[in-house]
């Protein structure tokens, strides 16, 4: 399950709560286009934003609408006994797999890293992928770490941020049942080409036949024609970028984000809008 | 209100829930000891890791027990709903005032930040303290906005984690009703001496005539003294070390941090145990 193209979709809210309908509506195109997976409350999906009973309920609608294709939902909170009533609520939804962050306010120690991870996979029926993100975590997996939490049981994947220097000397260290996975849109076709497993893709979420066209091309010509996109991305936060881009496409009602997060305003956005059109967002 | 000893103390829970008991029982010697107002749920206080349930009662809790002493709680949250209840419920329990971080997830744009303190203070009906911990929040003030926000209504300290270059310039730029305080307790004694109005002080929520002896002395000597806790705070965390302590000396079950925090183990937590008495703490 945690290979190919993994599509991360925004939840979408409305009026500050959880539109279902526009939520169902962005599931439709991901699931006919046929990605490898849908990763449904990752942090493009706003889980943090969002109590434990939202996310189960966005949990069951997307199984519910997901056909035949695998999904994964993010069980990251700052407590354990969320983390473990959210696992529940997934499990009981019916995902094939989970996805967790070492969600912190005080930054976390390895120990506690580690003692949260073991805490948690020991109680799992489906696998998990292990998600770094300092940006959002402001936790810093140390290799030593990250190698000793992908040896716990039920662990089938690692979402990293990077593509670490020497690919073969991390795969010679891990278990064959666990992929690596790639984060960050714009270093996917570099990650893949190097041997990555499957890319977890903000774009797929809304823009699911450009991102298959990267992830199965085998070549960076298609994502360096995205270049522009990859800039804003960068710049403003992924999630600020394809929320705009949602809000202008009328598929989510604007604000769609948690305040006080927003999407992109101003000269970036109409700069965005541009780009639908000249980069052929499909 | 905003000025001297403000004391944080530990928010202690006893297997994952509450302990009303042993908080009170902290709550005791430091209210007798006079302190000039209680930092109640700050970042030591646990805030981020308890409902919005479980901190409108430790907020009744505080108030009833705090004698005279202002009660300031901290509202920080990801979403602004939450903050909206819990400052409406620290209000409906009598606070003097409220301290609220830039909590984020996502980190926040300066917008976001400045929008999102608009809102707040707006509704506020008492002063408000701003929080900066870059640690904690991921998010880092600019000057600029800090005296942005510092400018609106109902806005009554700022709580900083570092003394200015120019103390008297950051005055300059600030309302007279606005007053500086310090946060990291081996700052605090140089940061009073240097102007600042207020030290939020994690020590004082355990040893509070300790505190006072710095807060009061105007002299560097008794901070310096404190050295080896400091040096303990800074690398361990000053909430693992001064939950370390309150659970050696009795006065909250261990663990008293929600999981997977930990106070502090091993060696270190023997090397504490030493100073307790080489210090003199108390």
């Amino acid at each position: 399950m945690f290979r190919g193209l993994s599509a991360f979709p925004l939840t979408p809210l409305k009026e500050g709560t959880f539109d279902e309908q526009a939520f169902i509506n962005l599931l439709r195109p991901v699931v006919d286009a046929g990605v490898d997976s849908l990763g449904i409350l990752g942090s493009t999906g706003s889980y943090a934003y969002l109590t434990v009973e939202e996310r189960g309920r966005i949990a069951r609608c997307a199984v519910a609408h997901a056909d035949d294709i695998p999904v994964i939902v993010s069980i990251g909170a700052l407590r354990l006994d969320d983390i473990l009533r959210l696992a529940d609520d997934a499990q009981a939804a019916g995902v094939s797999g989970v996805l967790m962050a070492p969600v912190s306010y005080q930054r976390l120690t390895e120990d506690e890293a580690f003692n949260l991870y073991e805490t948690v996979t020991r109680q799992l029926s489906v696998p998990l992928c292990i998600y770094d993100n300092t940006a959002t975590t402001g936790f810093t997996f140390s290799d030593e770490l990250l190698f000793a939490v992908a040896a716990l049981p039920n662990v089938g994947s690692i979402k990293l941020g990077r593509v670490p220097e020497d690919l073969s000397q991390v795969r010679a260290r891990l278990s064959d049942t666990v992929t690596l996975g790639i984060a960050g849109d714009w270093r996917a076709a570099s990650a893949l080409q190097a041997g990555f497993d499957v890319w977890y893709s903000v774009l797929a979420g809304l823009f699911p036949q450009t991102a298959l066209a990267i992830a199965r091309s085998g070549n960076n010509a298609e994502s360096e024609r995205l270049e522009p996109l990859w800039e804003l991305f960068r710049h403003y936060g992924s999630l600020r970028v394809i929320t705009a881009a949602a809000e202008m496409m009328g598929k989510v009602a604007a604000p769609a984000l948690p305040f006080p997060l927003q999407s992109l305003q101003g000269e970036p956005r109409e700069a965005l809008a541009k780009l639908f059109v000249s980069l052929e967002l499909a």
